[in-house]
């Protein structure tokens, strides 16, 4: 009854690269599941490594944003672009890395009226701009960022995790990645 | 820290017309606490009692669509309005009725990839068609449904619930109308 | 040759509950004729009464915004919906109470020209605010309304009638109500 | 009280150049009053020249559509376009040449409801495509007008008036034309 | 393989009435070769004159705006448009007249991003203005091309040049008006 | 006068480590000059790998989709996102790649215009809907490129192409990355 995990095959985890098999079998320690977007993007494993390769370096970062601010950026992007496997996988992480159970809805549905700072919603304002008219940005959206304290590194984050996240939410939508039954419980 | 329950003021339960303290007093014994549309409302009482009579002669109405579908097409057109309140508050009573924790955020973020039947894929097509373009409704719609199995007047509850929400939609937007922590968690 | 009422059956005024029919009598006495929504909406004696109910409590209010001024934003939010019915009815009202004749197509296609207060244009403003992108209202929105004069509740009025005619506009478009006759005539 | 004429100049009829004045003179002549995009229009002589020019060939033709199905298209599509100036005045002229008053507000408003044929209809649908999406045209559209008996010149008038309006739309909206009292009245 | 010149007959130059060769004959002299526009109107040789009188006015104008000036409106405002012809045919013109190989794709693409003043930017973003949204120009958009140095007459220039390209936009695209293969490579 | 090749700080060659400099010499040796995207990205050298090595898996691939194909894909949602970088940067290649002088103005501007086959409309059709309303691809859209002739892996490579650029324009848009004034000259 459940749609299957993507419109592509889904390789078994034994028959993986070794690289992408530690990856998985590493999350899966972790979460206790494999999310869907190990599986599907393992159909191809020059693409599963180049996109985890740089979901990391802007997911993972230690400086500058926090982890949640992050996954904020990417569950407002996502609600924009109406990207379900984004929502529910990253809605569930912002609401554990923010310890707030209710912030992954609201995030999704209208961050104007989510439980943040005005940095925040300063952040998730350019993050929303590059997502729907990245053209129309300019030299004042630069400099309301940095009257918020963020520093032009920081710039660069909320824009490329947007960016990052326009190019996921489209790969989760048109392959059809469905996501894990297992997302919609977490830290609630 | 908390957002205020509505930009309106909030009249104490105790100082109500009778017909309504006895409405919220029950909805209060049957969900455990008052959902803060009631108090937002009951600012202007008889505007009170016309959007309930409303709301309850096309949500508790009996025959045709279940009481599910009808959740679903709140929730759905209440997503394409970026409306908190009401996928926060009728999320969590879709999943309720519908039995199925998963279903509050697939039908608001993109009821297309939902777990719902065709005929409920259908019943959701037009009514986010209603709240989008209705200028564009045609006789095409009426066939399409038609061939779906739904009555005329099945018809028309999809139509009207569309438009009640459209108004719903907007009120709690406009008047700042924040959803009770509550709805966050219930039917996971 | 003309298209019929509504989509759906009307009944016959006689056939109509007690209080329906002495709505519907007393309308057509103070017209001259009976609007097309009383009789569609009287396939639904319960849903006619809440939409009368409701409208009456915004529409027929004496304190606040003028009688015209309400209608004023029916016809603007009706414009932008591109809905015949409330377009040809309200513009007919709006020529009447704002005894201009030239008001109603003004407001309806394009309000910014039309021959109005700067007032009234911030009112008009906010009402298609609230019909086009209700989720991005903010303080910002009250306190320019405020600076032009507006109590909160006349904030609420405006909000409110613009979000019943969201409703109202998608009712007419979907079920198909077809405006009288005699109301492109009047108050010219 | 009232708006002035146009943000720009507007000449006095003796001082128009001779070819001019007499144009300006017919129109007073026939309608009884000078529509005020002639006096817009007359800050720029050989603009005035070439505007007429072109209305007339597109607009006076007697052969193919008639002058009512002509306005039709001005009236549909600037009504896509908010123009205040074109949908009064031209909704004047539709309702007269149609010789229905209800066609001037049912074009405008939303020509899907209004009283016209299927033939018609599909002219009006492609004058709007013409006027929101013309990169899109295609063969597919010439097909369906071709279907409806529409000959390949007739097609070609459909597009230009459609064109020349987006360009009048524009005019009037950007310099402000203010419709002249008389028309509202006209045709009722 | 190559589309043909129109979606309508296209005359013999040698079959045109003598003012419409002439002019023909005389930018073939100038090109080196004739526009396909001028071979697609001659079709209707009325509106062949109308449509370059009407041209000649704006973009042949010596006072006001340089010639560059007018064809960076033209090639910004086909651009939104998506108007092939206009933006291969103006490009490769605004190249020649603003001496810069670069410029006709910065200016079709996101003239936000090109080697303009920014005096031309305002320039630009009143014409978008214009072609995208002109029922909301108001007095706010005059006097900011004032502060930038615009006369009055100026600014009716930058209007009508973008509401002259809404109409030729759409003529181009709905008539299938082939650019020539000579405007790519001109001005490089 | 010329803009800053970036909002960020651009590193000396010299200075990159090892891979990248290796990298952006070997496309300097090939190009003649170092397109701008490498040095903007080299200020983050873990992201410049990444987004490398997606490119490239998606870009280089020998198999399915030609070369021309994939710039195809890319220049024509470039174009939908109004990205100058990406525009005159892949159209270039694109006009190499096809041997084609116009197809790069053709298919950023108006792809259903272009000089290609209905197989590669059909291709740029999906890769345009991956790029604006990505939630919306479902089964027939699979069905219609499968049609087309099109295996299942050249489908994923169409949406990961379009969605990779998703991100890429962004990037551009949004960190300000300039084309390179040598890209505008060629393959024309």
């Amino acid at each position: 009854m459940s749609a299957p995990i993507s419109r592509f095959p889904v390789p078994d985890i034994a028959d993986l690269p070794a690289d992408l098999r530690e990856r998985v079998l590493a999350v899966q320690e972790k979460s206790g599941f494999v999310p869907n977007v190990f599986l599907a993007l393992a159909h191809r494993p020059e693409e599963f490594r180049a996109f985890f390769a740089y979901h990391d370096a802007l997911m993972e970062k230690r400086t500058g944003l926090t982890k949640a601010e992050r996954e904020m950026i990417v569950v407002a992007t996502s609600g924009v672009n109406d990207c379900l496997y984004c929502v529910v996988a990253h809605g569930a992480i912002l609401r554990i890395r923010a310890k707030n159970p209710r912030l992954g809805e609201q995030v999704a549905v209208n961050y104007r009226k989510a439980e943040i700072t005005p940095r925040q919603r300063a952040m998730l304002d350019f993050a929303v701009k590059v997502t729907t008219r990245s053209a129309e940005v300019d030299d004042q959206d630069y400099a309301t960022l940095a009257a918020h304290g963020f520093a032009p590194d920081d710039i660069w984050d909320i824009a490329a995790i947007a960016a990052m996240f326009a190019m996921s939410n489209r790969l989760a939508n048109a392959l059809g990645i469905r996501p894990n039954d297992e997302f919609y419980a977490m830290g609630r």
